[in-house]
């Protein structure tokens, strides 16, 4: 894409001092950004300590700038009491500097929970949503479909669901280049009826919904390609992704058992570390924007090394250019309005 | 065990007529058991093709009795309708024989649906109980930890919960040996508050019963072993075992592209099974007790043959013999009678 068509470079602030590698590797990761995606960095930290990382590399050219704040939150504190002491924190500083909209979009590589609690304090949600959704694609053995809500919200109302439903469509539109996406409604039967009340009283409202609607799918169709967008309530979502997870790892002990000596030791390492991988939703889930928040937040990894920061730099600035939040917006607001005026009929 | 112990041999009706391969396998199954469980035998059936059947084996000396039955349910059939239009249907008669205390038990291959419709009507469930708990072992991977409701109840009260809590614990002692199990609550999160309105109103019930519950448990300790008996509501666990069941068909198709020209044709094909056997919960659920029942009804896999169909008698002698049903009805007495005099007080 020629940005120069667009008339503005993408400005991103960064969060220099959260993760695992951080400055280190973040500072690292930002550098490459500005070099590759051709994007304005605005990294934020204590001015010494982001300096002196900075001044290893040749930044001629670069647009990079430090944004100061003395302090940074540390894993393991209670997320929103930290940012509400530490006034100064760097992801603070970070996130409200999309609010002022004195960048485009926050990337932050934790701990999770401060840059979740920062873009909620800060950003607040789009209209309609109370938490932000989380969602995406959760398993490597079926790449194309996003699966929403995963443990965001719990005991979600039907109007909710329908929301997730729109923010998995524009997820699947804009990241897997899916046309129209089909969404299915995570029941335990195909049929309409079929379910818990939930289900029950979501069926009707999203048949009604003007959606790509195919109805009820089942445990087995979030590996089936039925459906690319799947609806469930983030109980049972977050129930699937961990019980998914030692799936993996359960599975990788298993071959180890049952291959050894039949392969390589190596070969078996491998093969092991790839099926964990494919089933490790914490791989797929653990980056990506922050979705129904109202300004755009990207979230790397915790062990995110430089080329992972420069990936969700790339990610926050894909979001920006395609306009994910703009899009959600408008999207959900046509569906409300459309079922208001299905009521009034 | 000594039968003359009990002074009393047991006795068992298998449905003749059901199943894929019957009734050839379910005859030549039941003759097997009728010598090597030494119990006694009512084989339901249209008599004429249950009697040449049977005439293929020397039954000296067993107790093999053929009841008259002239109809049979066939697969397709919406159960509780066939069962009422088909009042001579062999699985009709097979349960009757336990409700008139003719038989102590019922064997049945199938239709599943027409077994557990033909013991909801005719044999009812225990106390506080309105369906049948879908349960056990359910995933090979992990073979000491028994799961419910996997399917039979949902949007379930906290109080179905807890019941379905206590089969499980007798499921466990009896069927895997357990002593005094471990029961957890699936949720989202480890501590009390943790989770949905299901959970929460759930937890404290849970923690005043008396029985050896320890928590929350969450998507992961299906496999982790933390608990030896885990409850949900069955919307929940009925996703978790379809998807558990893609899981299996998925991996193997996964190990196939990834270890084709690794290790030989025929030991790749081995591994894959096996795996598919492990992750399969037909294999572990297909055949077993229905839990709840008021009388013991084994249900076999519908693919069944003589070897299963012996095992399912096995099972039913078993569960005569341990007192299975009195067992539930005394230990959800007793819970249910605790729960009342703690209010009480």
């Amino acid at each position: 894409m020629n940005l120069s068509d667009k008339g503005k470079i993408v400005r991103i602030s960064v969060d220099a001092m959260g993760g695992d590698f951080a400055p280190t590797e973040i500072v690292k990761g930002s550098v490459d950004a500005a070099r590759e995606e051709g994007v304005e960095i605005l990294l934020v930290g204590p001015r010494d300590i982001v300096e002196s990382e900075l001044r290893k590399y040749d930044t001629d050219g670069l647009s990079i700038q430090i944004v100061q704040a003395s302090e940074y939150l540390v894993e393991g504190e209670h997320p929103a009491m930290a940012i509400r002491q530490k006034r100064d924190a760097s992801i603070v500083v970070a996130t409200k500097l999309v609010r002022d909209s004195k960048a485009d979009a926050v990337v932050g590589a934790g701990p999770t929970g401060g840059v979740v609690a920062s873009a909620l304090t800060i950003l607040g949600c789009v209209a309609s949503l109370s938490r932000p959704v989380v969602g995406g694609v959760f398993i490597g053995l079926n790449k194309k479909m996003v699966a929403m809500d995963l443990g965001g919200n719990v005991d979600c109302q039907p109007y909710q669901l329908l929301d997730f439903a729109i923010v998995g469509i524009i997820y699947a539109e804009k990241y897997l280049n899916i046309e129209n996406p089909r969404v299915g409604l995570l029941s335990i039967g195909a049929e309409e009826g079929k379910g818990n009340a939930q289900n029950q009283e979501s069926y009707p409202l999203f048949k009604d919904s003007g959606l790509n609607f195919i109805g009820n799918v089942e445990g087995h169709d979030l590996l089936s390609g039925r459906a690319d967008v799947i609806i469930c309530d983030g109980f049972v979502g977050n129930i699937v992704v961990k019980f998914t997870e030692a799936m993996g790892n359960a599975t990788a002990r298993w071959l180890e058992k049952n291959l050894s000596g039949k392969i390589a030791d190596e070969e078996l390492r491998a093969l092991t570390m790839a099926y964990i991988a494919e089933t490790n939703p914490a791989g797929a889930l653990g980056g990506g924007p922050l979705l129904g928040v109202n300004g755009v937040v990207v979230v790397a990894h915790g062990r995110s090394k430089a080329p992972e920061i420069t990936g969700a730099i790339q990610q926050a600035r894909y979001a920006v250019e395609t306009g994910l939040v703009e899009n959600l917006k408008v999207e959900l607001e046509k569906a409300h309005q459309a079922i208001e005026n299905r009521k009034e009929q």
